[in-house]
């Protein structure tokens, strides 16, 4: 029997017949395994599903016990936010390529969801950040939080603390505070280290800094990042989360970082195996049972 | 009074003048605060003092209860490594510059030490790494266990697993496997990211790898990692722990890295800071007071 | 006898008391040598001097045969950009520190001035880039054109092609094409290497790529390179020359980058050496002459 | 007609089978060409040819207007050195992977090679590094000349000079002085940058440097460079050859490289193109008849 009762599948904007033809097949699998199921607008509006089905993803965290998203990494950062601080875990089924965190194929879909159902599982939580400016609300990011140059060809300049203690003024294009999740995204094309995603750890990746000694840094996940950015013209540094959301920061911005109080719950078809995302994604060399035995 | 009763002493190896005067007047210093004083044979070797007074570094171990270490970093990695089992904590006097370990300069050791030894201390701990080679007995490392090429020009070939699950094949000149101490060493010039020292991590640095994807990966603290080099000619790669002591290995060797049951305990003055070091010794930009507050 | 009889001096916007002093110190020595001094307007307004003494840059250029520059490397850099085609030899003072370009300091500067008007230089030409977008007006450059996102946290895509051959297809912040000039400035904080300023080479250094592979090109002197920026949100590629002048690039703007016609003259002190200022500026080992012989 | 007459043939060694299918199928299509066809003792061996028809490589140098090399990038570095003074070109056949040099396939050799031997081909200069210790023989390289630390774990410590001028003095593995050739092989993973192989330069790529900001310096063709190993323990530095031949450097060993007189004559079937080749070494976002046009 399955552990779960209710579903809601959220789609990715912006794409048409893949996502449609998938997410339909999605909703006949869940419907035929006598699951309640529910829509996001975007997944709705796709294959055109009557209203009382549609919720928003506030109403999903609350009234699903298990939320399929179909899209990319992208579509998955974004549920991961709305859906955190819920608790309700989410399975990913990526349309196009494998993601990071994408992981199901949707020509597999069926088989492994099956499994997922009876709860033959690999669950993981991620935390994610949460980024105060100046005192205000909580921005979150799965990735990473990333304080950049904005509208201006030069550097910017901040200073970075770390639990009240000094770290270092910095001159650069910005900086990438970065969970362990995102450490494969930007955080890897500005320099920085791959983070395993169970270290409780953060990574800040300086970009293109002025000082050639400014290296990627790793501190411990229950750290409280405070970054200053210093006195420049109105509007030439922003904050922005997870390349989605952002914001404009004012002269003299005090941001701070912590990790959110909520992870979310990521489900994956046991054998999951990380290192094999990271070999299949990087390039890096084969399985050893492709070769000779070393 | 004292929190410390028996203070052994400990030397740099080759070091002349500057450690014979440096170490005479600690030990009239200590012997001033009523303590008893040990050395080990390179102390005692260089201001010519009884036998009777000279211990071996686990006769330290056992006899005193406070180290002081005096040289320089590397002076510090084999106290380390010979005492961090028995518990005994160190503090480490520097013989020339600053250095990220070695944080007491001989011109302040007195006021400094006066301060530790009535318990005005910041204490830490930091974990070593045991490196066993095909079963065999430990080696540790405070800094970093080092697999690396060794009388050959060409790179050689590496399979890596961690906790049982493999990693990858790998093409280098080796690879630096770091503890948070170690990241401001030899990884740091291969291209490693900084690790706060009370980081719970272990940090994987490819050198020169083939492949240019494969990056630094920083893994858990209590991770396995093992290492398999593959079929070479006899004596073509080798193991060093913290750039001093080293093995060579046979074709198939397989080295296991684990974080050591006893970490090292070191002493600092009050008001030490991880980040001013880091500051000082990679050139970063200056302390907040030092310039218009941003 | 001097080798100059009219001399431009030019200022650097936005600095007051050091400027002046310099400045007013700077023309009497010049007027003291019996040469016609003729100020930019920067430079006369900082010291009030009379209008018929005051030229714009183009002026500057077909009147004087040496101009003065009085600031720091990006002072040099404007400089260089107007004066380039006139053919005009630049000194170049700095205000603050020692420069990759500005490399006489104001309390030599007479006793250097003196030599180099005597003859006694080393002179040097450094070649500028010239931009063209779609093709309109070049843009100079002394030392990098930039391409790069603008308003947006994503990355760009851009197709590269030299000298008509396709390079490659890009996702990545943005490229820097740098001369040897630019080598220590911007390229370097992305990842480039130094470059030797008389080698006639043109390097591609991407910002922050999604492909790791997708490291810093080389190519000669006298390369055309195509950089055609893909389909995107109006608004969100932009090109900087020097960081100081830019353009906002449309959708599938097409942009040549090739060596300028007309590199600019700079004039040194005897005995300038490179390498010398590359171990100042970057903090690289001492000269041979401070420690004992190797 | 055929532009050659007479062709000698280089074989890998090592090889079996596949190498010898390989040169037996070339050497029907040579004679079939009548052409004369010689061998050198490893192609000679794997097909088992009459001793008369066995040369070593000077003699081909000497007898033979065309070299067709069977094996890899390895392969065609050894032929290189061992025929670039006698002028010869060369063709390169790849046994297994596309190489970066040997770039063509064997199941289409006989097409190129007909239309290479009636002229329709790319013929291009590579320039050879030729590295003297102590005044001595030179060594000759077409990738790269390595000084590197040997039998020890500890950096080596040396000067480096450039047309007589004091560049710096380097703490690190060693050092990687390349050509263009080479920026595609160890100087890559040192990350070094990649050089256009008609550029006439060279590239110094420090390799693990203890000073972070020893970037990877390039400089003009014609450089004379000097870089002599400080004081060390006997044996503890090498100089390596395309990672082929080396030799034991001795404390205070002066190593001079500079670019050899003679450069080796590379002939390629008409339409090579190296992007082509960096984007599948690489694995480069792909052509752009690839995908939708930008």
């Amino acid at each position: 029997m399955s552990h779960f009762h209710t579903v809601g599948i959220i789609g990715k904007q912006g794409e048409a017949s893949t996502a449609r033809n998938t997410i339909e097949q999605l909703a006949d699998f869940l419907r035929h395994q006598r699951l309640e199921v529910y829509y996001d607008a975007v997944a709705a509006a796709l294959i055109g599903v009557d209203g009382s089905r549609v919720l928003d993803h506030a109403a999903i965290g609350e009234s699903c016990d298990l939320a399929v998203v179909v899209g990319g990494d992208g579509t998955l950062l974004g549920a991961a936010r709305a859906l955190a601080s819920s608790g309700v875990p989410l399975v990913s089924i990526n349309l196009g390529r494998l993601g990071f965190l994408a992981d199901i194929s949707p020509d597999v879909m069926e088989v492994l969801l099956e499994r997922i159902l009876l709860g033959e599982v690999e669950a993981e939580e991620r935390f994610l950040l949460a980024a105060r400016v100046n005192g205000g609300e909580p921005f979150l990011a799965l990735n990473d939080v990333v304080i950049h140059k904005w509208n201006t060809a030069r550097m910017i300049e901040f200073e970075t603390a770390i639990d009240g203690i000094f770290v270092n003024l910095q001159r650069s294009d910005g900086i990438i505070v970065s969970t362990p999740t995102g450490s494969t995204a930007y955080a890897l094309s500005g320099g920085g280290p791959l983070l395993h995603p169970a270290l409780d750890a953060i990574a800040l990746v300086p970009i293109c800094p002025h000082t050639l000694s400014n290296r990627p840094l790793v501190v411990g996940g229950c750290s409280r990042i405070e970054i200053r950015v210093c006195d420049f013209d109105h509007g030439h540094a922003r904050i922005t989360c997870d390349g989605q959301t952002d914001l404009s920061l004012t002269p003299k911005s005090q941001v701070l970082i912590e990790r959110s109080a909520h992870p979310v719950r990521l489900l994956h078809p046991k054998g999951h195996d990380y290192y094999e995302i990271l070999r299949a994604k990087l390039g890096w060399g084969g399985h050893p049972s492709g070769r000779p035995p070393c």
